[in-house]
């Protein structure tokens, strides 16, 4: 995998001359708090006193989970396909946000058990029709997972040769919280209790359920040797949207693109793709607090401190969809904002 | 005060079917968080399932404070009419913010020490050239104060004659962060020196010196036998901006308007008007949690939990600005999305 991508941390040469640029606009230092920080970042990412954004698209990765007919989500798998469906016919939450935040919306098939034929809107790149059932087995093979990021890296490095510099990730796939728990647990080390939450709606029951699946899988993947690395954990757990998003990390990344990371799934693609080359999460913005319990533990092996948080906890992509208008304004009041000098204004005494 | 403004609660008689609007849209229920109270609460206060946003608009009210020249600010008094210099040129984070979310901006003179003759997009409504210094005396009479609340609400009667529904608050006045913390302790009742933060940059020393002659002008007030009731302590400490915001807040309450409450100075306006007339509340969003620590005291009073947390400490209603888009947002998931119905979806099994 590091033969594939070549990931270098920004340069930081320009630092003192962005800092000195913020400094200088008609408000007190640091008051704008985490937009200045973002103005930085992004300034960095792209080299220029002056970032600017083009195309901005938000990606949805859509993937069904082997491990969803044992009961580890409160959602039959066929609402994967019906909600696909629903991204294409542009009545989901995920179209409303990118259509009002002027975000390109593009739904990708990485493996959903339905056959959708040829669709204005969705990117073909289904690796199998679901991965397997990883309370029996590995979710995918090692070759399908290469295959999922290769496809992953694909679609981004098209995208940047169309002039997109600005990639949000989202997701669909019934059963990838269950999946991001089991991710989470094996890259951060934190108890499987704490990595397990209420998904899409569980009730007391069926969340004890879950627990009680997951420990299970992750004793069968145990004790058949099973260890930590990132893409050997992403093959066991994984969806293939999950997968693929790490590929499209990966290139995103390499490409010098800004990402904008959702909740926790996507931060679990987010941590294998950091794992593999830790430079990755200085493209990220972290973009809203998920109110999923392992969503925590992800931001802390991230180090990293969201923008919004606002108890989301439908991903889609939509904390990245409602977080990019924050991005944007960063960058606006870097690029537009007048200068104690140029506007008169005196300077603290 | 209480026979100039009718102002009543939002008729509850909607809420049922808009919860069950919401909740038959293609998501698990509750997971779009607080953008699903925003929702509601919009649709309540327009008595609408469908509530549509006009002509929004946000509001910087600009004065002076006699207090400033005794060191209250790290800035010097001549800061606010060259601030409202940079908003008529455009060039304030408060202009860039606007102009990036669709928020037509105005800008008001409340009481600046400074002749701007007739300039478009400057509405004149000076009580004064700034208000006395409240060390000495109060910083306005009680007919100043009465005339800044008139001139408030008759802006904003004029914005809803014009299709106005929605409405931010923002402000510029060196030394009135001072002026929020003395009208917080009063309000609230939490120690002064929970209410007195830096300000715009003040250091160690300057934040001392701001707590000795705040706890001065606290000590004169109470000698003369001043008390908690709204309007003297906004006649004392308050400054024209702050006391017309509270006019402006009143009349959008009664217009039955959305109000946009940004960070520390504006929500000591929304915590007097509250007072006066507790549901005023009910068509507030609290866009923001200042970084000033007696804005912490406010929203406890308020029982608000603010949209954003970012380390905002600019003021001039760069907080609301930004929120607008997530208030965008619930008013657009509610009238844009699928229903599960509409969608073929199926809901939770």
């Amino acid at each position: 995998m590091h033969s594939k991508f070549k990931i270098h941390a920004p340069d930081q040469g320009l630092a003192d001359a962005l800092q000195h640029k913020i400094d200088q606009k008609t408000k007190p230092r640091g008051v704008l708090g985490q937009l200045e920080k973002l103005a930085l970042q992004i300034g960095l990412i792209q080299q220029r006193l002056d970032p600017q954004f083009g195309q901005p698209h938000l990606l949805v990765f859509a993937g069904d989970h082997g491990a969803a007919r044992a009961g580890v989500s409160a959602y039959p798998q066929d609402v994967t396909w019906q909600m696909v469906e629903n991204f294409l016919a542009g009545g989901a939450a995920i179209n409303v946000f990118a259509r009002q935040n002027g975000l390109h919306l593009a739904v990708i098939d990485a493996g959903v058990a339905h056959d959708f034929g040829r669709r204005p809107g969705l990117i073909h790149a289904k690796v199998a029709s679901g991965t397997a059932n990883y309370l029996e087995q590995a979710a995918m093979t090692v070759e399908q997972c290469e295959l999922a990021i290769t496809r992953g890296a694909e679609i981004v490095r098209n995208l940047a040769s169309n002039g997109c510099n600005i990639v949000g990730f989202g997701e669909m796939g019934i059963g990838n919280t269950a999946a991001a728990s089991l991710m989470t647990n094996c890259l951060t080390g934190m108890p499987l209790a704490d990595c397990v939450g209420r998904g899409t709606g569980l009730n007391d029951a069926g969340l004890a359920r879950k627990q009680a699946l997951l420990e299970q899988a992750l004793t069968r993947y145990r004790s058949s040797g099973g260890g930590n690395a990132p893409l050997a954990v992403l093959a066991e757990f994984g969806g293939f949207e999950v997968a693929m998003m790490v590929g499209a990390m990966l290139a995103a990344a390499e490409a010098k693109m800004v990402l904008l990371i959702d909740g926790f799934i996507v931060s679990a693609a987010a941590l294998t793709a950091a794992k593999l080359f830790p430079a990755l999460t200085e493209y990220c913005v972290f973009c809203h607090w998920s109110a999923e319990p392992g969503h925590q533990a992800q931001l802390q092996a991230l180090g990293a401190r969201p923008l919004l948080d606002l108890g989301l906890r439908l991903g889609e992509g939509t904390g990245a969809a409602l977080a990019f208008p924050l991005v944007q304004a960063a960058v606006g009041f870097l690029n537009e904002m007048a200068s104690f000098e140029s506007a008169g204004v005196a300077d603290k005494g």
